[in-house]
């Protein structure tokens, strides 16, 4: 019989990760199959905003069953994923200046910083859980390093540079990474012990970080993908 | 039930299957995608490029659920990867070459070194257990013997002729084999007893391979994706 797992009809957390999973297949779908629509300048950006879409979907798949028959956080899977698409989402920031004459060092940078992030983020969540606050603190200096460095350092400089339409979706992106990341804090605070305890504890982290991967991995998409619709259309 | 696996948070092996598994599948959608793009003449090797991380990634998803389960090196499935993509990589020597004039038989000496080099190292690994040290020795003549030929022998002089594009591409995948592949040794020697026994057994054996997998069978793939991508554009 094939294996399917029942889920409560008041089980947010599960509604949160089904209608995830399944935004994320389709988002990817929807990259992949229209990436060749456009000129070739704008492909491969368009590629990586599928790929990231589709690795969050694999993940997705795997963490929606994974609480359906544990009802636990599936943090591994979580951070799996986001070790993976936080990266290809540094890389949609160089590809998409890399025309406008952006060096590979920006998004090695980049990249660098979100491991950081990350690395400690999962830290606090598991192995050093009593000292969340401590490793998501040193986290959020990270986070707060890749925010500077696209909106005031090098990556600014040369997206002024481009102007446009370039310039617009660098704008885009940045909002997404200074509004859009920002919840990622907030679920971090309400799934961890620390000084925080009471203002977040009313909220599901898995509630939290699921919105939050929704809008960043499809917006973040859509905002290359309409990059790419605007500059085909004006030449 | 679906049956999804639990990971401790502090399992190493386990995360480096997991994210091997989808880093092997985002490449091969990856490859696929974008081979189209390119002319004609380069689409096979990125073609191979994505037959190599699809098949590892078809592999990795078998192995991390193997270990997840077991708890133990799915060496068997590793060796079913390796002698379907080892010569797989073979072949990519052969077509980045094959535009300036390289023959089949420089392919065939290339896949038959790299069958002998598998064969002896899986019997060292399983069947021999003891002697591992001994097929370790002849696995790592094999290896030799191929970094030779690619470095100094036929294959390195069809690359000097032809220049440009394809000579900087077959010197990356000579450093490929000569600085990637050597990780594979240390594994070895990481999982089974020899002479070496104390100096590499703080290592996972697995992570070690898991690691070079990543580097080997992606990185390689980049190389001749870039080659494409800088031959096009001096067109
Ligand atoms: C600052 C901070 C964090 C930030 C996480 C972020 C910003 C994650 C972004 C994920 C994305 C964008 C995924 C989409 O693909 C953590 C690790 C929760 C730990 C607490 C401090
Ligand atoms: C020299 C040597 C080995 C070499 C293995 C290699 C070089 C494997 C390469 C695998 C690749 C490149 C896979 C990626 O697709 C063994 C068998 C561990 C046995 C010990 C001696």
């Amino acid at each position: 019989l094939p294996m399917v797992a029942k889920i409560a009809t008041n089980d947010y957390v599960g509604f949160t990760f089904f209608v995830g999973c399944m935004a994320m297949m389709a988002a990817a779908a929807f990259f992949f199959l229209s990436m060749n629509s456009f000129d070739k300048k704008w492909r491969t950006s368009i590629l990586v905003s599928g790929l990231i879409t589709f690795i969050a979907a694999v993940h997705y798949w795997y963490m929606r069953d994974y609480w359906a028959v544990n009802g636990e956080s599936p943090t591994f899977f979580r951070y799996v994923d986001w070790i993976l698409t936080v990266p290809l989402m540094c890389v949609e920031f160089y590809l998409i200046l890399k025309v406008a004459g952006a060096k590979k060092s920006l998004m090695w940078k980049l990249i660098l910083l979100s491991v950081v992030m990350l690395v400690t983020g999962y830290l606090g969540e598991t192995v050093y859980r009593d000292q969340a606050q401590i490793w998501g603190l040193i986290s959020g200096i990270a986070y707060f390093v890749i925010v500077y460095e696209i909106w005031l350092g090098g990556a600014n400089k040369i997206a002024r540079e481009a102007g446009g339409a370039v310039l617009s979706a660098h704008r885009m992106l940045c909002w997404f990474v200074l509004v859009g990341w920002a919840i990622y804090p907030i679920g971090y605070m309400a799934g961890t012990p620390g000084w925080y305890d009471g203002i977040f504890s009313g909220l599901s982290m898995d509630v939290v970080y699921n919105i939050g991967d929704a809008i960043n991995k499809i917006g973040f998409g859509l905002v290359v993908y309409n990059l790419a619709v605007t500059a085909t259309s004006n030449e």
